[in-house]
This record gives structure tokens, sequence and C-alpha cells, in this order.
């Protein structure tokens, strides 16, 4: 027994032995002892707890959650470990262990193959064109399709924006480059990146600096500046590449027991909803604010050496990454069905944006 | 406390309300009551009622406030001129003939000469940097204290992206081309075509269509593919040019009475902020979506003629826009305060998006 659930407790108390004196309006007040009753959740991350940008979006989602409620649904956060292991968040939320999980959905793509185009792929969508597929062109609709054998709700949980190729070691200068490469990258992209040469490694965010350092990998990707300055890559690798290839516009996940939203009464699912919306663009609003002075700083202060990948180099891995997209749809009956909708999506709105923030882009 | 005392806390409370009954010791009980107590709000806006994207911005807040608040603050929606005009919108909030406002900030500078840099500006930023700068860049704060001095509280209201350069009876080819040619559109954008010789005109939504079809105009803006194709436009008017110089990511706004705003309990306050937030990226998703759809209907249906500035329209443009900033920050205190932050933020990120986004629309 708690606090919360002792003050719910004897106001209902106070409530039903004012009805028993009174004998009127009952309904009204038995309505209120209904929803005055406290919900307690646990959300388990992939994330250290309180980490900057990523594990921010679920600390905001929770103080949104708890003020708008007035208290009657709590959230509390835990970071990596405290609960379940990072990668096991997927699971925990399954199984109703946690009622919810932050997370990114490349993760699951051993469960669940299409899982990464909810996230990011290699040649993807940005940030902006995966939230209006995913919300106004049929996206999340197969996103909870796809999940829903596991019991779990997803919902999007931020974007991180566009991720730099990555923190190497040496140069790379041409694809020879990447011939035996260990380099630390997740999802799809690691494909991409075994069939150029190199030798994917997974690793979680904890283990990277130490790995770049040792020299047990070569290089490897992370977030963007505002990451991994926090995260100290400068001091273990000479070169930071700015190309965008990998994850164009990361997606984050918001996952959500069925059985437990379903228990809430609709006020309180409603809260959930909107709360998990406004994380959404409040994330990428921060790693865009955040990222350019950061990558300054980087710059400046820790003299990084900027690069970029070489043209034939991006080439090449758009062509491999077609390959690799069409063997997955070919395997897996899911990853084709929304593979169809996600790419019909993409190149409309390609064309859109090459019509208009390219050529922005090009003369302001 | 322990739980022995809060046991007989409960029995004592138990007693003390059964043998007052109804009389007093009814504090608890009032506290319950307060909180159920229900506040109906009058929401105006500048928009024809229901209409697709900007319309739905405040509908969709609406629904969303009535649901999580489980009916407690209800708000309803009037379209222009069902209970004031549209560009009354402000004063209405102000006066707190209505709690809330939805409309476009630049429609006050001749009230507030800075308030259309919350909104958009010829050459400024786009979308998702006005929602960073906004949110994670002083942005909002300084939004807040420029409407103070009106008792309005201004939130981001959903931004409708890159406004297309506008429909013509005629073709653009070269500054001589924009010589006394009557064109609609509003804002700061308005004063730089009337330097290049323009005749800007301000019209509302409802009288555009059928001055372009008497060649009372040459020309107008409007937004984008998804409401222009709405209004017909391409019926008036042979060429359509997709430039994008005059508002490259149209922030709306809503307008809240700030007395009314804080007579609410805390929770609804937390619900009005979270509801206009998620509304925020929610119209962007909306827009991104549905403008390549409509685009491809108006050139593959409607046989609409697509054309792009020539390059030396958009660069003298570009040079009158800076003097029109330059004149607009030496004219008015405020102006100055917020355009130091605003091109500061801004020149940041253009540099952070050259890096990444306009590289990766280059090679994608």
């Amino acid at each position: 027994m708690n606090m919360q659930f002792l003050k719910t407790f004897v106001i209902s108390l106070f409530l039903v032995v004012f009805i028993s004196g009174c004998g009127d309006n009952k309904e009204e007040l038995n309505q209120q002892i209904v929803e005055s009753k406290t919900y307690k959740w646990k959300l388990v991350t992939s994330w250290p707890k309180n980490f900057p940008g990523l594990g921010m979006a679920p600390e905001k989602f929770a103080e949104y959650v708890n003020e708008m409620s007035g208290g009657r649904l709590t959230v509390q956060v835990y970071g990596a470990g405290e609960l379940v292991p990072g990668f096991e968040v997927f699971d925990a939320v399954s199984q109703g262990t946690a009622q919810m999980g932050h997370s990114g959905s490349y993760y699951w793509k051993g469960k669940i193959p299409s899982s990464p185009l909810f996230g990011a792929i290699p040649f993807g969508m940005t940030a902006t064109e995966l939230n209006a597929w995913l919300h106004y062109g049929g996206g999340l609709e197969l996103w909870q399709e796809m999940y829903k054998p596991f019991g779990i709700i997803p919902m999007a949980g931020g974007n991180s924006g566009a991720q730099f190729a990555g923190w190497f070691k040496k140069e790379i200068q041409s694809m020879d480059d990447l011939k035996g490469l260990k380099m630390r990258i997740p999802g799809l992209a690691g494909e991409v990146l075994q069939r150029a040469g190199a030798v994917p490694v997974t690793l979680t965010g904890g283990e990277i600096y130490s790995s770049l350092q040792s020299g047990a990998i070569d290089g490897t990707e992370w977030v963007g500046p505002y990451n991994d300055l926090a995260f100290g890559f400068y001091q273990a690798a000479t070169y930071y590449y700015s190309s965008i290839w990998h994850e164009p516009g990361t997606g984050l996940e918001f996952l959500i027991n069925e059985k437990a939203l379903k228990e809430l009464p609709k006020d309180l699912q409603k809260i959930v909803e909107v709360a998990a919306r406004a994380v959404n663009e409040s994330t990428l609003d921060e790693y865009n604010a955040r990222n350019n002075a950061a990558l300054q700083t980087l710059v400046e202060k820790h003299n990084v050496q900027m690069r970029k990948l070489p043209p034939e180099v991006i080439s090449e891995l758009k062509e491999i990454t077609a390959q690799v997209m069409a063997e997955q749809a070919a395997n897996d009956e899911g990853f084709a069905k929304v593979w169809a909708s996600y790419s019909a999506f993409h190149d409309s709105i390609k064309s859109y944006h090459d019509l208009t923030l390219k050529e922005y882009f090009m003369h302001r």
C-alpha cells in the first residue's frame, strides 16, 4: 500500500460516507469515485537514466502525464538495466513487467523484420517525412498491426533527426577502406556495410567508447554531435563523418502494454496518446536546436577533423541498400507489406521535398 | 508517517465524517467539487470553419482538450466571421470576448512589428527550424514577452510547411515582370515585393479567387498545393510557381487570454499546453503528407503549368529582404530584440542543415 493509494482511499471513503448521509445525486459522486482511482506505471528504457535527448523523451512524457492527469496516472521512468536490460524493453512491455517502454524499433528486427521501417533505414525518410507517413500515410496503423501479436501498442516517441555517418580512426577514401573495417552499427545499415566488406558489431551505448579506445572497433556511429560530444568519442577517433546515409531521421518509439492501456479510463488513454505526440515533436526540436552548438565545440575546442564520405562510396552503399530491401521484402510478408506503403510514400514526399526544401536549401 | 498512523487516520476520518454527516468538514469534498467544475471556452479563428489543414488545427485541439479533460474543459471553435471577423481574432482574445484564438502571427504586424518573426518571414527558417528556435532557442519566451502587454499568451499552433510562390496569370521571367504586378501577399513579403515594383494587395481568403478571376489582381500566393487545389485557383491562373522564398515554413499560432488560462486548475492548464504542442506537429504532418498528392492532381488533372522563379529574381528578392529586415530592426526595439535571437539561431541551424539535410537531399 502506498501513500497515493491511501489518499485515494481516504477521498473515496469520504465520498461513500457522504453519499450514505445525503441520499441524492449518487450517480455523479460515484463517477467521482471511479475517476479518482489512481494508476502507477513503470516505463523501462534502452537508454541510461536521464541521458540527453533520447533519455529525456520518456522523462518529459512522464512529466506531461503526471501533470495533465493531476496525479491520477503517475509514470516512473527506469534507465537501461535498472529494471530490465536495455535490449529487453520489448519483452518486458509484452509480458507486462512494465506497462510502457521507450526504445528504437530497429532493435527488434530479429523478432519483427519490418520494425526498422518505423524507426530508420538506410537512405530512408527524414524525420518530418517519417512523421507524415506514420500519422497521415497509414504508417502507424501498420506499426500497430505488426506489434499486435505481442500485446504492444506502439506510438512515435521522438526523433533524433539525421544521424552522422560516424567516427573513424582512419579516413574513408574509397570502398576499399571499408574492407575489414570493424564498426559498431545496428539495424539494416549493419547488413549493408557487411556486404560492402566491413564487419558490423553490435554494442550497447555503454560499451562503445572503451571498444573504440582499445581498438576493438575501428569506427562507430552513435547519434549526432549533441550526443556524440557527451560520449567523448573525439578522444578515441580522429575523423568525424557528417554524411547522412544510414539513419536520415531516426524515429524513437513508445511501447505500451495493450491490456494496461485499455484498463485506463478514456480520458487517461487520451492523455497518454497526446503526451506521446507532444514529446515526439519536442525531442526533434531539441536535437535540431542543440546539434550545431555541439558540432562547433567538437571542431573548435576538440579539433575534430570533419569529413564527408566520397560520392562513389555513397552511391555504392545506396545500391547495396536497394538489394537488401528487396531481399527483406522477399523473405518476410510483413516487411513486404510495410515496405510497399513506406516506399510509395517516400517516392511521393521525396519529389515534393526536392521541389521545395531542397530548392530552398540551394538558394537561401 | 507510518502505516499504523495512517490506519488510525483513516478510521478517525471515517468517524468524523460519519458523525458530522452532511453538515460540515466538507473541505476534502469541496476539493473534489472544485476539480469537477467545468469550463466552456470559445476559440475564434481566421479561417473558414473546418477549412482543410489551417482550420482543422483548432478542431483537433478542441477534440484533444475535451477528451483529455473528460469534458471538464470544452472548447467551441468558431470560423472566421461566425463570432468575430478573421482579422479581429487578436483583439477578441485580448479583450476576453473569446478565451482563445487560432491565427497567423504576421497578421498583427501593425500592432506588434516583431510578430511575423514568430510565423514566417521571407528567406527565414523552415518549419522544423522555427520549432527548434521557439522551443529550445528562446523564441517562445520572446513571443510571450511581445504579446504580454495585450494579456495574451501565444503558443505554436501548427505549421503549413514551405509555401509556394503562388499563382500568376503571366510568366515571371525577370524582375521587370514584377513591375506593376498586383499581387495578394501578406506580411513582410508584401513590403519586399513593393520595393521590387509590385503592388501588394491585402485580401482575406474568401476574396482571393474572385479577385484573381476578375483580373483585379494578377497573382496570388495562398498556402501550397493541398489548400490551393481546394480554392480552385487553377481555374483563374495558368502558372503555378513552386519556388520557396516568402514563407519557407509558416508557423500558425494559438492565442490564449492570460486571465482565462490562469483561472484554470493546474492540470487543465497543462492539458491546454500539451494539446497545442501535439497539434503543432500534427498539422505539419498533414500538410507534408497531402501536398504532393494535391500537386499531382493539379498537374495531371488540371494541366497546371509548373514554373520556378529565375535565380536572379530570387537573389534580388533576397537582397531586398535583407534591407527590409535591417530597417524593421532600426525602427522598432522589439523587432531588433527578437531579430537578434532569430537571426543568430537561423545562421547556426542553417549551417547544420547545409551539412545534413541539404547534403542528403542531393544524393538520396
